[in-house]
Protein backbone atom coordinates (compact mmCIF):
# COMPACT_ATOMS: atom_id res chain seq x y z
CA UNK A 1 0.00 0.00 0.00
CA UNK A 2 1.23 3.87 -0.42
CA UNK A 3 1.28 5.91 2.96
CA UNK A 4 1.97 9.35 3.16
CA UNK A 5 2.51 10.89 6.06
CA UNK A 6 2.57 14.17 6.48
CA UNK A 7 4.67 15.46 9.64
CA UNK A 8 4.67 18.89 11.30
CA UNK A 9 7.45 19.09 13.90
CA UNK A 10 10.75 21.44 13.59
CA UNK A 11 13.33 19.47 15.48
CA UNK A 12 14.50 15.96 13.85
CA UNK A 13 16.20 14.87 16.90
CA UNK A 14 12.51 15.21 18.81
CA UNK A 15 10.23 12.73 20.09
CA UNK A 16 8.26 13.54 17.11
CA UNK A 17 10.85 12.88 14.97
CA UNK A 18 11.84 9.73 16.64
CA UNK A 19 8.44 8.63 15.76
CA UNK A 20 8.33 9.45 12.38
CA UNK A 21 11.49 7.26 11.38
CA UNK A 22 10.01 4.78 13.61
CA UNK A 23 6.67 4.33 11.25
CA UNK A 24 8.54 4.76 8.04
CA UNK A 25 11.03 2.18 9.13
CA UNK A 26 8.10 0.14 10.21
CA UNK A 27 5.96 0.48 6.81
CA UNK A 28 8.48 -0.26 4.58
CA UNK A 29 9.52 -3.21 6.64
CA UNK A 30 6.30 -4.61 5.95
CA UNK A 31 6.42 -3.94 2.00
CA UNK A 32 4.67 -0.57 1.52
CA UNK A 33 6.12 2.71 0.00
CA UNK A 34 5.96 5.57 2.49
CA UNK A 35 6.06 9.09 1.72
CA UNK A 36 7.34 11.75 3.92
CA UNK A 37 6.05 15.80 3.63
CA UNK A 38 8.42 17.19 6.12
CA UNK A 39 6.62 20.48 6.21
CA UNK A 40 9.65 21.92 8.32
CA UNK A 41 12.13 20.41 6.34
CA UNK A 42 10.82 21.59 2.80
CA UNK A 43 10.13 25.23 4.29
CA UNK A 44 6.78 24.91 4.00
CA UNK A 45 4.65 28.45 2.98
CA UNK A 46 2.19 28.10 5.33
CA UNK A 47 0.05 31.15 4.64
CA UNK A 48 -2.67 31.19 1.72
CA UNK A 49 -2.57 34.06 -0.18
CA UNK A 50 -2.79 35.24 -4.21
CA UNK A 51 0.64 34.05 -5.03
CA UNK A 52 -0.54 30.97 -4.69
CA UNK A 53 -1.94 30.43 -8.08
CA UNK A 54 -0.13 31.20 -11.48
CA UNK A 55 -2.20 33.58 -12.70
CA UNK A 56 -5.46 35.48 -11.21
CA UNK A 57 -8.90 34.75 -12.55
CA UNK A 58 -10.45 37.48 -10.72
CA UNK A 59 -10.35 41.24 -10.28
CA UNK A 60 -8.90 43.32 -8.43
CA UNK A 61 -10.25 41.90 -5.50
CA UNK A 62 -8.60 38.38 -4.36
CA UNK A 63 -11.51 35.41 -3.01
CA UNK A 64 -10.08 32.37 -1.95
CA UNK A 65 -11.97 29.86 -2.47
CA UNK A 66 -12.71 31.22 -5.95
CA UNK A 67 -9.38 31.87 -7.24
CA UNK A 68 -8.65 28.19 -5.61
CA UNK A 69 -11.36 26.79 -8.21
CA UNK A 70 -9.70 28.79 -11.00
CA UNK A 71 -6.51 27.53 -10.50
CA UNK A 72 -7.32 24.05 -9.73
CA UNK A 73 -9.52 23.29 -12.91
CA UNK A 74 -6.53 25.05 -15.27
CA UNK A 75 -3.44 23.84 -13.96
CA UNK A 76 -2.36 27.34 -12.58
CA UNK A 77 -1.99 26.22 -8.65
CA UNK A 78 2.11 26.79 -7.87
CA UNK A 79 4.27 23.74 -7.85
CA UNK A 80 4.33 23.15 -4.25
CA UNK A 81 0.64 22.03 -3.72
CA UNK A 82 0.63 20.61 -6.83
CA UNK A 83 3.06 17.92 -5.61
CA UNK A 84 1.14 17.47 -2.57
CA UNK A 85 -1.99 16.93 -4.24
CA UNK A 86 0.19 13.87 -6.37
CA UNK A 87 1.47 12.60 -3.22
CA UNK A 88 -2.32 12.48 -1.55
CA UNK A 89 -4.18 10.65 -5.15
CA UNK A 90 -1.18 8.21 -5.06
CA UNK A 91 -1.78 7.52 -1.30
CA UNK A 92 -3.76 4.75 -0.30
CA UNK A 93 -3.68 6.16 3.49
CA UNK A 94 -2.71 9.42 5.06
CA UNK A 95 -0.72 9.92 8.58
CA UNK A 96 -0.91 13.96 9.84
CA UNK A 97 1.83 13.72 13.00
CA UNK A 98 2.56 16.73 15.34
CA UNK A 99 2.59 18.05 18.38
CA UNK A 100 -1.03 19.36 19.95
CA UNK A 101 -0.09 23.43 19.66
CA UNK A 102 -2.55 25.11 21.61
CA UNK A 103 -4.83 22.34 21.77
CA UNK A 104 -4.42 22.20 17.65
CA UNK A 105 -2.37 21.31 14.59
CA UNK A 106 0.87 23.33 14.43
CA UNK A 107 0.17 26.76 12.11
CA UNK A 108 2.16 25.14 9.65
CA UNK A 109 0.38 21.95 9.16
CA UNK A 110 -2.74 24.16 9.42
CA UNK A 111 -1.41 26.17 5.98
CA UNK A 112 -1.00 22.66 4.13
CA UNK A 113 -4.41 21.96 4.82
CA UNK A 114 -5.57 25.22 3.68
CA UNK A 115 -3.26 25.29 0.30
CA UNK A 116 -3.49 21.37 -0.48
CA UNK A 117 -7.18 21.29 -0.14
CA UNK A 118 -8.43 23.08 -3.31
CA UNK A 119 -11.88 23.93 -4.08
CA UNK A 120 -12.66 21.24 -6.67
CA UNK A 121 -10.44 18.87 -4.51
CA UNK A 122 -11.13 18.47 -1.03
CA UNK A 123 -14.47 21.10 -1.41
CA UNK A 124 -16.89 22.34 -3.92
CA UNK A 125 -17.46 18.66 -4.73
CA UNK A 126 -20.25 17.08 -6.32
CA UNK A 127 -23.89 18.45 -6.66
CA UNK A 128 -25.94 20.26 -4.69
CA UNK A 129 -30.45 19.44 -4.78
CA UNK A 130 -32.67 18.16 -2.34
CA UNK A 131 -31.21 14.83 -1.87
CA UNK A 132 -27.59 15.42 -1.62
CA UNK A 133 -25.68 18.24 -0.41
CA UNK A 134 -22.07 18.04 -2.42
CA UNK A 135 -20.07 15.04 -1.77
CA UNK A 136 -18.59 15.90 2.10
CA UNK A 137 -18.49 14.06 4.63
CA UNK A 138 -18.18 9.91 3.75
CA UNK A 139 -17.80 11.06 -0.22
CA UNK A 140 -15.46 12.51 -1.84
CA UNK A 141 -12.53 12.79 -3.82
CA UNK A 142 -10.46 10.82 -1.14
CA UNK A 143 -13.40 8.27 0.03
CA UNK A 144 -11.67 4.90 0.03
CA UNK A 145 -9.04 6.33 1.59
CA UNK A 146 -8.01 6.01 5.16
CA UNK A 147 -6.37 8.26 7.64
CA UNK A 148 -5.08 8.69 11.13
CA UNK A 149 -3.41 11.21 13.80
CA UNK A 150 -0.16 10.47 15.17
CA UNK A 151 -0.37 13.61 17.89
CA UNK A 152 1.94 14.28 21.09
CA UNK A 153 0.92 16.46 23.63
CA UNK A 154 2.39 17.52 27.32
CA UNK A 155 -0.13 17.42 29.20
CA UNK A 156 -1.55 14.35 31.19
CA UNK A 157 -4.19 11.97 29.75
CA UNK A 158 -6.90 12.98 33.07
CA UNK A 159 -6.59 16.67 31.51
CA UNK A 160 -8.14 15.20 28.08
CA UNK A 161 -10.23 13.03 29.76
CA UNK A 162 -14.03 13.00 29.39
CA UNK A 163 -13.88 15.57 32.42
CA UNK A 164 -10.27 16.88 32.06
CA UNK A 165 -10.28 20.43 31.99
CA UNK A 166 -8.42 20.77 28.50
CA UNK A 167 -12.09 18.98 26.96
CA UNK A 168 -11.85 15.31 26.15
CA UNK A 169 -9.15 14.94 23.58
CA UNK A 170 -11.48 13.11 20.96
CA UNK A 171 -13.61 16.80 21.09
CA UNK A 172 -10.31 18.47 20.73
CA UNK A 173 -9.55 16.31 17.19
CA UNK A 174 -13.24 16.63 15.86
CA UNK A 175 -12.50 19.64 13.91
CA UNK A 176 -9.91 17.68 12.59
CA UNK A 177 -11.04 13.96 12.13
CA UNK A 178 -14.44 14.69 10.83
CA UNK A 179 -13.78 18.42 9.60
CA UNK A 180 -10.64 17.85 7.70
CA UNK A 181 -10.40 14.18 7.29
CA UNK A 182 -14.25 12.65 6.83
CA UNK A 183 -15.35 15.58 5.20
CA UNK A 184 -13.46 15.30 1.68
CA UNK A 185 -13.82 11.42 1.95
CA UNK A 186 -11.29 9.80 4.26
CA UNK A 187 -12.15 6.76 6.35
CA UNK A 188 -10.56 8.28 10.01
CA UNK A 189 -9.34 5.85 11.77
CA UNK A 190 -9.27 6.02 16.15
CA UNK A 191 -6.30 8.51 16.53
CA UNK A 192 -2.56 7.26 18.09
CA UNK A 193 -1.73 9.95 21.30
CA UNK A 194 1.11 10.69 23.61
CA UNK A 195 0.61 12.22 26.48
CA UNK A 196 3.02 13.91 29.03
CA UNK A 197 5.57 14.06 26.35
CA UNK A 198 8.54 15.17 28.66
CA UNK A 199 8.10 12.04 30.95
CA UNK A 200 8.85 9.79 27.71
CA UNK A 201 12.14 7.58 28.91
CA UNK A 202 13.56 4.71 27.11
CA UNK A 203 11.24 2.00 28.41
CA UNK A 204 8.04 4.44 27.42
CA UNK A 205 9.64 4.93 24.17
CA UNK A 206 10.06 1.02 23.43
CA UNK A 207 6.24 0.77 24.81
CA UNK A 208 4.85 3.24 22.29
CA UNK A 209 6.32 2.63 19.52
CA UNK A 210 5.69 -1.55 20.05
CA UNK A 211 1.38 -0.16 20.50
CA UNK A 212 2.00 2.32 17.34
CA UNK A 213 3.70 -0.18 15.47
CA UNK A 214 0.58 -2.43 16.20
CA UNK A 215 -1.94 0.28 14.92
CA UNK A 216 -0.14 0.20 11.73
CA UNK A 217 -0.15 -3.30 11.10
CA UNK A 218 -3.95 -3.16 11.59
CA UNK A 219 -3.96 -0.01 9.48
CA UNK A 220 -6.35 -1.99 6.69
CA UNK A 221 -8.46 -3.70 9.58
CA UNK A 222 -9.08 -1.30 12.50
CA UNK A 223 -12.29 0.15 12.45
CA UNK A 224 -13.02 3.92 11.43
CA UNK A 225 -14.64 5.79 13.39
CA UNK A 226 -18.30 5.69 13.06
CA UNK A 227 -19.24 9.09 11.24
CA UNK A 228 -22.87 9.62 9.99
CA UNK A 229 -22.47 9.95 6.27
CA UNK A 230 -23.92 13.13 5.33
CA UNK A 231 -26.15 11.93 2.40
CA UNK A 232 -27.48 8.36 3.73
CA UNK A 233 -30.64 10.38 5.05
CA UNK A 234 -29.31 11.30 8.49
CA UNK A 235 -29.43 14.63 7.90
CA UNK A 236 -31.90 16.88 6.76
CA UNK A 237 -31.09 18.67 3.65
CA UNK A 238 -30.13 21.68 3.23
CA UNK A 239 -30.55 22.53 7.15
CA UNK A 240 -28.08 19.34 7.66
CA UNK A 241 -29.34 19.14 10.91
CA UNK A 242 -29.16 15.45 11.79
CA UNK A 243 -32.96 13.58 12.19
CA UNK A 244 -34.88 14.08 15.33
CA UNK A 245 -34.78 10.41 15.93
CA UNK A 246 -31.28 9.80 15.65
CA UNK A 247 -29.50 10.07 19.24
CA UNK A 248 -32.65 12.26 20.33
CA UNK A 249 -31.20 13.50 23.23
CA UNK A 250 -27.74 14.35 22.16
CA UNK A 251 -26.14 17.19 21.16
CA UNK A 252 -22.33 18.52 20.28
CA UNK A 253 -20.37 16.46 18.48
CA UNK A 254 -21.01 13.05 19.87
CA UNK A 255 -24.09 13.03 17.76
CA UNK A 256 -22.55 12.55 14.66
CA UNK A 257 -21.16 9.19 15.60
CA UNK A 258 -23.44 6.40 14.71
CA UNK A 259 -24.71 4.41 17.46
CA UNK A 260 -23.99 0.48 17.43
CA UNK A 261 -27.80 -0.20 17.26
CA UNK A 262 -27.68 1.70 13.67
CA UNK A 263 -24.71 0.42 12.56
CA UNK A 264 -25.52 -3.07 13.45
CA UNK A 265 -28.96 -2.62 10.48
CA UNK A 266 -26.72 -0.88 8.03
CA UNK A 267 -26.43 -2.41 4.57
CA UNK B 1 -9.66 51.82 26.29
CA UNK B 2 -7.06 50.47 24.27
CA UNK B 3 -8.25 47.52 21.75
CA UNK B 4 -6.18 45.48 19.74
CA UNK B 5 -7.52 43.90 17.12
CA UNK B 6 -5.79 40.82 15.26
CA UNK B 7 -6.88 40.47 11.91
CA UNK B 8 -6.03 37.74 9.51
CA UNK B 9 -8.07 37.75 5.83
CA UNK B 10 -5.41 38.52 2.69
CA UNK B 11 -7.63 40.56 0.72
CA UNK B 12 -8.65 43.74 2.18
CA UNK B 13 -11.97 44.37 0.02
CA UNK B 14 -12.89 41.40 1.36
CA UNK B 15 -16.14 40.88 3.72
CA UNK B 16 -13.59 40.65 6.62
CA UNK B 17 -11.73 43.66 5.55
CA UNK B 18 -14.62 45.80 5.85
CA UNK B 19 -16.19 44.40 9.37
CA UNK B 20 -12.40 45.29 10.43
CA UNK B 21 -12.50 48.99 8.85
CA UNK B 22 -15.58 49.75 10.92
CA UNK B 23 -14.63 48.31 13.97
CA UNK B 24 -11.94 50.88 14.24
CA UNK B 25 -13.97 53.60 13.00
CA UNK B 26 -16.36 52.61 15.84
CA UNK B 27 -14.34 52.14 18.16
CA UNK B 28 -12.33 55.30 17.74
CA UNK B 29 -15.60 57.64 17.42
CA UNK B 30 -16.54 56.52 21.03
CA UNK B 31 -13.34 57.18 21.98
CA UNK B 32 -10.61 53.91 22.64
CA UNK B 33 -7.55 53.95 21.17
CA UNK B 34 -7.13 51.11 18.37
CA UNK B 35 -4.50 49.51 17.01
CA UNK B 36 -4.75 46.72 14.27
CA UNK B 37 -2.20 43.46 13.66
CA UNK B 38 -3.25 42.85 9.98
CA UNK B 39 -0.84 40.13 10.02
CA UNK B 40 -1.36 39.74 5.82
CA UNK B 41 -0.41 43.10 5.86
CA UNK B 42 2.57 42.60 8.06
CA UNK B 43 3.86 39.30 6.09
CA UNK B 44 3.22 37.24 9.79
CA UNK B 45 6.03 34.80 9.76
CA UNK B 46 3.19 31.95 10.52
CA UNK B 47 5.54 29.18 11.72
CA UNK B 48 7.12 28.65 14.90
CA UNK B 49 10.95 27.58 14.57
CA UNK B 50 14.87 27.85 15.90
CA UNK B 51 14.73 31.25 13.96
CA UNK B 52 12.14 32.85 16.69
CA UNK B 53 15.22 33.53 19.20
CA UNK B 54 17.94 35.90 18.43
CA UNK B 55 20.22 33.69 20.25
CA UNK B 56 20.21 29.47 20.76
CA UNK B 57 20.04 28.41 24.63
CA UNK B 58 20.18 24.85 24.53
CA UNK B 59 22.71 22.23 22.48
CA UNK B 60 21.76 20.49 19.30
CA UNK B 61 18.30 19.80 19.80
CA UNK B 62 15.55 22.47 19.74
CA UNK B 63 12.98 22.57 22.83
CA UNK B 64 10.04 24.69 21.75
CA UNK B 65 9.01 25.88 24.87
CA UNK B 66 12.39 25.74 27.01
CA UNK B 67 14.19 28.30 23.93
CA UNK B 68 11.07 30.24 23.84
CA UNK B 69 11.17 30.34 27.95
CA UNK B 70 14.75 31.02 27.41
CA UNK B 71 14.28 34.02 25.04
CA UNK B 72 11.79 35.53 27.01
CA UNK B 73 13.35 35.66 29.90
CA UNK B 74 16.70 37.32 28.83
CA UNK B 75 15.30 39.54 25.95
CA UNK B 76 16.04 37.21 22.85
CA UNK B 77 12.96 37.19 20.95
CA UNK B 78 12.75 37.83 17.62
CA UNK B 79 11.16 42.21 17.30
CA UNK B 80 8.45 40.74 15.45
CA UNK B 81 7.08 39.09 18.48
CA UNK B 82 8.06 41.69 21.08
CA UNK B 83 6.53 44.20 18.95
CA UNK B 84 3.22 41.91 19.49
CA UNK B 85 3.62 41.03 23.20
CA UNK B 86 3.87 44.62 23.83
CA UNK B 87 0.15 45.45 21.80
CA UNK B 88 -0.90 42.72 24.46
CA UNK B 89 -0.03 44.80 27.69
CA UNK B 90 -1.08 47.62 25.86
CA UNK B 91 -4.59 46.49 25.33
CA UNK B 92 -7.20 46.32 27.38
CA UNK B 93 -9.40 43.95 25.24
CA UNK B 94 -8.37 41.86 22.30
CA UNK B 95 -10.56 41.44 18.78
CA UNK B 96 -9.40 38.40 16.93
CA UNK B 97 -10.66 38.68 13.69
CA UNK B 98 -10.50 35.79 10.95
CA UNK B 99 -12.65 33.40 8.53
CA UNK B 100 -13.66 30.04 9.82
CA UNK B 101 -11.26 27.79 7.36
CA UNK B 102 -11.48 24.26 8.03
CA UNK B 103 -13.29 24.48 10.96
CA UNK B 104 -10.67 26.72 12.74
CA UNK B 105 -8.46 30.07 12.13
CA UNK B 106 -6.54 30.66 9.46
CA UNK B 107 -2.86 29.41 10.09
CA UNK B 108 -1.01 32.74 9.73
CA UNK B 109 -3.51 33.23 12.98
CA UNK B 110 -2.41 30.34 14.50
CA UNK B 111 0.69 30.79 14.27
CA UNK B 112 0.33 34.21 15.78
CA UNK B 113 -0.80 32.59 18.77
CA UNK B 114 2.30 29.78 18.83
CA UNK B 115 4.70 32.78 18.52
CA UNK B 116 3.73 35.66 20.92
CA UNK B 117 2.32 33.35 23.58
CA UNK B 118 5.56 33.10 24.97
CA UNK B 119 6.49 30.67 27.69
CA UNK B 120 6.52 32.75 30.63
CA UNK B 121 3.91 35.35 29.20
CA UNK B 122 0.75 33.05 28.32
CA UNK B 123 2.08 29.56 29.76
CA UNK B 124 4.98 28.26 32.20
CA UNK B 125 3.34 31.37 34.80
CA UNK B 126 3.08 30.37 38.34
CA UNK B 127 3.89 28.02 40.80
CA UNK B 128 2.30 24.21 40.59
CA UNK B 129 1.49 22.86 43.88
CA UNK B 130 -1.80 20.59 45.87
CA UNK B 131 -3.86 23.69 45.53
CA UNK B 132 -2.88 25.03 42.35
CA UNK B 133 -1.62 24.41 39.25
CA UNK B 134 -0.20 27.14 37.19
CA UNK B 135 -1.78 30.68 36.56
CA UNK B 136 -3.85 29.63 33.67
CA UNK B 137 -7.53 28.71 32.74
CA UNK B 138 -8.51 32.01 34.67
CA UNK B 139 -5.55 33.30 36.11
CA UNK B 140 -2.23 34.85 34.30
CA UNK B 141 -0.62 37.24 32.64
CA UNK B 142 -3.99 38.52 30.57
CA UNK B 143 -6.20 38.51 33.78
CA UNK B 144 -8.39 41.53 33.63
CA UNK B 145 -8.25 42.08 29.72
CA UNK B 146 -11.04 41.11 27.79
CA UNK B 147 -11.08 39.54 23.86
CA UNK B 148 -13.67 38.50 21.93
CA UNK B 149 -14.01 36.69 19.00
CA UNK B 150 -14.94 38.03 15.00
CA UNK B 151 -15.74 35.25 12.69
CA UNK B 152 -17.32 35.00 9.52
CA UNK B 153 -18.02 31.65 7.68
CA UNK B 154 -19.49 30.19 4.24
CA UNK B 155 -22.01 27.80 6.32
CA UNK B 156 -24.90 28.07 7.36
CA UNK B 157 -26.45 29.22 10.74
CA UNK B 158 -27.91 25.87 11.05
CA UNK B 159 -25.21 23.76 10.38
CA UNK B 160 -23.28 25.02 12.60
CA UNK B 161 -26.55 24.94 15.48
CA UNK B 162 -27.05 22.22 18.24
CA UNK B 163 -27.61 19.06 15.84
CA UNK B 164 -26.08 20.72 12.65
CA UNK B 165 -23.77 18.41 10.83
CA UNK B 166 -20.30 20.49 10.94
CA UNK B 167 -20.78 20.70 15.50
CA UNK B 168 -22.54 23.30 17.06
CA UNK B 169 -20.08 26.56 16.51
CA UNK B 170 -19.44 27.04 20.49
CA UNK B 171 -17.75 24.01 20.37
CA UNK B 172 -15.92 24.27 17.24
CA UNK B 173 -14.67 27.90 18.91
CA UNK B 174 -13.99 26.22 22.45
CA UNK B 175 -9.93 25.56 21.81
CA UNK B 176 -10.07 28.91 20.88
CA UNK B 177 -12.03 31.00 23.34
CA UNK B 178 -10.84 28.06 26.24
CA UNK B 179 -8.11 26.97 25.14
CA UNK B 180 -6.35 30.09 23.85
CA UNK B 181 -8.27 32.64 25.23
CA UNK B 182 -9.01 31.81 28.59
CA UNK B 183 -6.14 29.92 29.69
CA UNK B 184 -3.84 32.80 30.19
CA UNK B 185 -6.47 34.83 31.71
CA UNK B 186 -8.69 36.66 28.78
CA UNK B 187 -12.68 37.33 29.77
CA UNK B 188 -13.76 35.84 26.99
CA UNK B 189 -17.26 37.32 24.97
CA UNK B 190 -19.33 35.51 23.18
CA UNK B 191 -18.10 35.69 19.89
CA UNK B 192 -19.80 37.45 16.96
CA UNK B 193 -20.16 35.11 13.96
CA UNK B 194 -21.45 35.80 10.30
CA UNK B 195 -22.85 32.99 8.45
CA UNK B 196 -23.45 32.25 5.12
CA UNK B 197 -21.05 34.99 3.33
CA UNK B 198 -21.69 34.90 0.27
CA UNK B 199 -25.45 36.29 0.71
CA UNK B 200 -24.24 39.41 2.54
CA UNK B 201 -25.58 42.06 0.49
CA UNK B 202 -26.02 46.01 1.10
CA UNK B 203 -28.82 45.32 3.70
CA UNK B 204 -27.16 42.11 5.07
CA UNK B 205 -24.58 44.35 6.42
CA UNK B 206 -25.82 47.10 6.99
CA UNK B 207 -27.47 45.27 9.87
CA UNK B 208 -24.52 43.15 10.89
CA UNK B 209 -22.14 46.04 11.22
CA UNK B 210 -25.21 47.87 13.38
CA UNK B 211 -25.08 44.82 15.59
CA UNK B 212 -21.26 44.46 15.71
CA UNK B 213 -21.18 47.88 16.47
CA UNK B 214 -23.78 47.20 19.61
CA UNK B 215 -21.40 44.56 20.36
CA UNK B 216 -18.44 46.92 20.51
CA UNK B 217 -20.26 49.38 22.66
CA UNK B 218 -21.09 46.46 25.53
CA UNK B 219 -17.23 45.31 25.22
CA UNK B 220 -16.89 46.52 28.90
CA UNK B 221 -20.32 45.05 30.39
CA UNK B 222 -20.78 42.10 28.44
CA UNK B 223 -21.30 38.98 30.70
CA UNK B 224 -18.31 37.09 29.83
CA UNK B 225 -18.70 33.30 28.62
CA UNK B 226 -18.40 31.49 32.23
CA UNK B 227 -15.98 29.11 31.94
CA UNK B 228 -14.76 27.50 35.04
CA UNK B 229 -11.91 28.56 37.22
CA UNK B 230 -9.05 26.18 37.44
CA UNK B 231 -7.63 26.84 40.85
CA UNK B 232 -11.20 27.70 43.01
CA UNK B 233 -11.67 24.30 43.54
CA UNK B 234 -13.85 23.12 40.67
CA UNK B 235 -11.01 20.72 39.61
CA UNK B 236 -8.98 18.23 41.44
CA UNK B 237 -5.42 18.62 41.35
CA UNK B 238 -2.87 17.50 39.65
CA UNK B 239 -5.73 15.27 37.69
CA UNK B 240 -7.11 18.36 36.43
CA UNK B 241 -10.26 16.09 36.29
CA UNK B 242 -13.93 18.15 37.10
CA UNK B 243 -15.57 17.64 40.47
CA UNK B 244 -17.64 15.31 40.84
CA UNK B 245 -20.36 16.94 41.76
CA UNK B 246 -20.47 19.55 39.68
CA UNK B 247 -22.20 19.26 36.57
CA UNK B 248 -22.49 15.38 37.31
CA UNK B 249 -24.04 13.88 34.66
CA UNK B 250 -22.06 16.02 31.77
CA UNK B 251 -18.91 15.47 29.55
CA UNK B 252 -17.23 17.51 27.25
CA UNK B 253 -16.16 20.73 26.80
CA UNK B 254 -20.31 22.00 27.71
CA UNK B 255 -18.96 20.83 31.50
CA UNK B 256 -16.78 23.66 31.76
CA UNK B 257 -19.33 26.38 32.09
CA UNK B 258 -20.16 27.33 35.68
CA UNK B 259 -24.38 26.92 35.89
CA UNK B 260 -26.70 29.94 36.79
CA UNK B 261 -26.90 27.96 40.44
CA UNK B 262 -23.33 27.90 41.24
CA UNK B 263 -23.04 31.79 39.51
CA UNK B 264 -25.43 33.02 41.96
CA UNK B 265 -23.45 31.63 44.77
CA UNK B 266 -20.09 32.85 43.98
CA UNK B 267 -19.00 35.49 45.90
Amino acid sequence: MNILVVYAHPEPRSLNGSLKDFMVRHLERAGHRVQVSDLYAMNWKASLDANDSLERHGGERFYPSLESKHAFENDLQSDDIVREQEKLRWADAVILQFPLWWFSMPAILKGWVERVYAYGLAYGVGEHSDARWGERYGEGRFAGKRAMLVVTTGGWESHYSARGINGPIDDLLFPIQHGILYYPGFDVLPPFVVYRTSRVDEAKYAELSATLGRRLDDLWNTAPIAFRPQNSGAYAIPALTLRDDLAPDQTGFAAHLEEAAELATRP
